[in-house]
């Protein structure tokens, strides 16, 4: 199924030219910066369960399109929210409905990763189709038994050399304890992403601010006992490898209170009768005490705005968070981080990635941006436009601007650990096909090509995030 | 004037791809599910006018482009409003005028479309220009005059299946009633187009609510009766053969009022002292109310928001609406949609069909929405959109999130009969472009190209209009 | 370093054409009808100072990359604000420093133009590096003091027809009348360019709007003297030359106040109290204004608006405006000015010319806009989007509604004196490859492009800007 030409451009000189870039970087290491895989895989190194629990269940880019063409989520097996702990999917079955459909990705990145994972990884090489899915089912549950499957030995064969997770402070990191206790070799790196701390607006808020404190021993009932709390955490997560927040607000708004303004506003969240605009308010300014945060201790800081949390009122009912029913929104940069930027814009030890949900703003605000303010750097084009259209959009609106140099190499931002090579290798190849038609086009020399190659591959991602 | 190969993209293995792909689906039936043509035409069926009229008059597309640049509307032979009965145009002027600017159409899709309806329907294979306007005119005003150019035998010339026109539901239907009486076999179906009895900042609104009470022998200055009213309409449209509803609001907003605010909105709007605001909300309720209505009964419902109607205020006041000035503003559909999408977002029995003339939310928002909700589909680049580039860049934003099977083909969307089958062209020709890149870069195989390119030309419109 | 096909299309049959269309075109004389050169370079015609004064120093596109990658506006010798006039710059060192990040351009318009005028003005064709700055240091300094590299050796060698400035109304504009009254026969014409005296947020304001009755023998404290002493300057640029005038204003709003409401308003700006919006309120009354006496005295209006000035604070207190941190923002035209479209949209004496930093505008606004009303043409890409990609976008985008003679031609808007030729030559290119692309792909005729090839070069420009 796979050609090894794929997503390089047709025409022949140009196709020519990314085929020799290409192979001078597909054996490259994979550095992970930024996605969801669970630290507890590695820790545990258990195989992975049947293929749809494994492949269907988690990815929300697959049942969505499904849930999107008819097929309920029951069909899917998506578990319901409160399901007896008795509840239990028929993996075969859902297997099933999803080869049946599998027509529906036509021409969608999941059929790329997807097609390259069978292939690749479970040497399967016809289609899949209604015809072939329990050979496909029974095949893929058989290799997943099998020790060259475990977790740990995934990690190395996709010769990864560094995957980041992400975690919630409230999380005791038990399982990156555990990896770092044994003696297995692999750097798996947690990621502070603080928005269940932070966020009045976020299912639990008072409490998990009380576990923060009980977690800490700060008075986080108090604003200087909260950023406490916060800033010793961070130094936790530090300690086992993080280099990195992330911060996944509804806007990119930002704030400059002064302490006492932020000690009221926190106390008003605290109270439960904040309103959203104080909501707003509160999570402006919690981006600006953690830039704050990043100058003291050196982690590098990630944005990720605009997406409209749980769209889907009935779904997210019966069915919880993270169901497929996120949606995009506008996004304004250029006015919402002008009062962090005023602050630590221009501070030289300071980085803060920037995400976008909006691709109208690559080049009308993230370019620019970044191609002035020291600390910004442009993260690669994320979630519904990490795909070859996308990856291309963003090259082509971003590079004029911001140059190269800007931007931090590529996220697969996962929860489906057997992905993460199809997924770089996507990137590889697109950033091939782009760099070969500057050549082609004679705006760069073949030499610069393979040097920018090497950078957006490994060098950009090390240096961004430190590893 | 027309070569085979137009529209395909110039590298030589992919623009094989796409001259077999086109070969496969060229002579498929034209489904015309959304236009302006005149039931008139067909129940009548009476000569077209001269090639001015035919031609120029009533398409907006050509005469904005010659007012732009200094054609006045009376030189045009636009009517001013309120002009006498007596009125008449010189059509050959006007025609000389169109063919002397000819050269201002280079690059633009009017182009594409009168080259080939001058070549293929009227055997003009030089083009227009000063010199050959006379020419020009005789010929095509000879041939209309021909039993062959009649509507009906021109309706059957194109190959066409089925034919939708967009009606008030103050209209009577008597031509689509006379078309269904008469022995000719053919498919042509009103479409449910409310604006006039749903927006109060609709000219004559109130007057028209009254007529619509008569009409259906309810009581609309109630609530009540007037969603009574609206109810009884659609079955008359849907016993004539309509499929579908269209909506054409200024924005997507929809509402979820209880009866009882619905209720004292709708005695507002009627007071004729309603405020913009209550204007707007009157228009998102009634969105919702429509969206009800076709699970009841059964209707497609279409949304195309976002034009600013009769922007250039004196050209208005002169000439009246569809005069070439209503342009596209930012829409917000992820806002916009929520109260309606919280009620029946997941009905399977509901069709929403989605039209957008702001382009970046295409991958911002309209593809995330219907790569989930059950109930949505996108429709084609619409209007300004409705071109080669326009509907390129709707596939490249769209598909790698919705999917082809979100989609629902081609609208021609005219009032310019004679560019049916033009406009089909060059649609099927941008789609095997773009099927046939996804080829050549081995993003799909060539045989689903094949099912794809039979989908997007016929099937997608048949299921999702229910024809 | 210079390849004769670069930015030509890859497939060698596009790239044919391409070359045949640029070989008609590339000697064709350059019109620059709007810039930021200085007028008193070709007054005083001495030689221009080193390679860092020269190149870096003056374009904010260079050191804006720089400083985004940690380079220090001290090391680029920028002048501080206050600085002493002992001030000097180390200009070998700078140039070093350039030199060393040359990498930071690649994928840049910044590499395109470095890269032609090192080879084509000065001969250099290795590229440059830390290796290479000091001999191209060398050799750059030396010519700048030969006779052919005085500024009107250079105008003549760049074989420009036109070439205009950007001046305030407070420029006495001596060297605009010094270079009539030389014996030189060059055309050097002033624009007038107002924000300082109508935009009340501009620094030093009412001490302008004081300055400009001094100038005119106006009572500029009342709201007639003030219109009066504008209509005299615009009067003092014309005889000087001047065919146009641009407005650098935040928005695109527009007003249509009463002469009353003017004159309170104008009243409220001078007493240094008026609220943002009342600021705004005033500059969006200007604009109309403006068009007003465009009307009547035939200077060609343009706009140029989204741009969010000094955007980092810090950068500006230290180094004032213009110091690369302009940022774009979203831009509404449709709203905006709808107000002096209704007022004189359709005056056929009038040309309005528009701009903008919001790609999403092109398609989506401008384009419909341009191709409806008779005073509008669209500028071409601006600022961030004069480079290859910002340039084939826009002809994408706008083409096919708004067509080609909707377009005025290219604008190199630079103060980059010797980057002049390097930039009309990439927009020649570039419209020889999307004209080059529409043959290929048959959408227009081989005859029509190179007609359109030598409108998009010269005579559109000449025709819009009246020249």
């Amino acid at each position: 199924m796979l050609h090894p030409d794929r997503l390089f451009p047709a025409d022949p000189g140009t196709r020519a030219i990314a085929r020799r870039l290409y192979a001078s970087i597909s054996d490259l290491p994979i550095i992970s910066p930024h996605g969801h895989t669970e630290a507890a895989w590695f820790a545990k190194n258990d195989p992975f369960p049947d293929p749809a629990q494994l492949l269907i269940l988690p990815d929300h880019y697959i049942y969505r399109m499904l849930y999107s063409q008819g097929v309920s989520m029951h069909e899917l097996g998506i578990r319901q929210t409160g399901a007896p702990d008795s509840y239990k999917i028929d993996s075969r079955k859902v297997w099933r409905i999803f080869a049946e459909h599998y027509h529906l990705f036509s021409g969608t990145p999941t059929r790329i990763w997807l097609d390259y994972e069978f292939e690749i990884l479970f040497g399967l090489d016809q289609r899949i189709s209604a015809a072939t899915a329990d050979h496909y089912f029974d095949v893929i549950a058989e290799k997943l038994q099998q020790p060259e499957f475990l977790p740990r030995a995934l990690y190395e064969r996709f010769h990864l050399e560094a995957l980041s997770t992400t975690d919630s402070p409230l999380d005791s990191l038990e399982h990156h304890q555990a990896i770092r206790e044994s003696n297995w070799k692999a750097r798996i790196l947690p990621t502070f992403r603080p928005d269940s701390v932070v966020d009045p607006a976020f299912q639990g808020f008072r409490e998990n601010i009380g576990k923060l404190g009980d977690q800490t021993g700060e008075d986080t009932s108090t604003w200087p006992g909260y950023l406490n709390g916060l800033r010793k955490t961070r130094q936790r997560f530090k300690s086992l490898g993080a280099t990195a927040t992330d911060h996944g607000h509804p806007t990119a708004n930002t704030a400059n209170l002064s302490p006492q303004e932020s000690e009221k506003l926190f106390a008003a969240t605290l109270s439960g009768n904040s309103s959203p605009e104080q909501q707003e308010l509160f999570r402006a300014q919690m981006l600006t005490e953690m830039a704050r945060m990043s100058i003291d201790d050196g982690l590098v800081m990630q944005l990720h705005p605009g997406s409209f949390r749980n769209h889907n009122q009935k779904v997210f009912e019966q069915f919880g968070r993270d169901s497929g029913a996120d949606i995009p929104t506008r996004t304004d940069y250029v006015h919402g981080l002008k009062p962090l930027l005023d602050l630590f814009g221009n501070e030289p030890s300071f980085t803060f990635i920037l995400f976008t949900l909006d691709e109208s703003t690559f080049s009308r605000e993230l370019a620019p941006l970044a191609g002035h303010y020291p600390c910004l750097r442009l993260g690669p084009p994320w979630w519904f436009f990490d795909s070859p259209e996308g990856m291309l959009r963003f090259r082509e609106l971003a590079t004029e601007t911001a140059g190269f140099y800007n931007t931090v190499g590529f996220n697969d931002d996962t929860r489906a650990f057997l992905s993460i090579p199809a997924r770089h290798d996507v990137a590889r190849r697109i950033d091939c096909n782009y760099l070969a038609r500057l050549v082609a086009e004679h705006r760069i020399d073949e030499d610069e090509a393979f040097d920018l190659a090497q950078d957006l591959t490994i060098n950009l991602v090390r240096k961004a995030y430190r590893l």
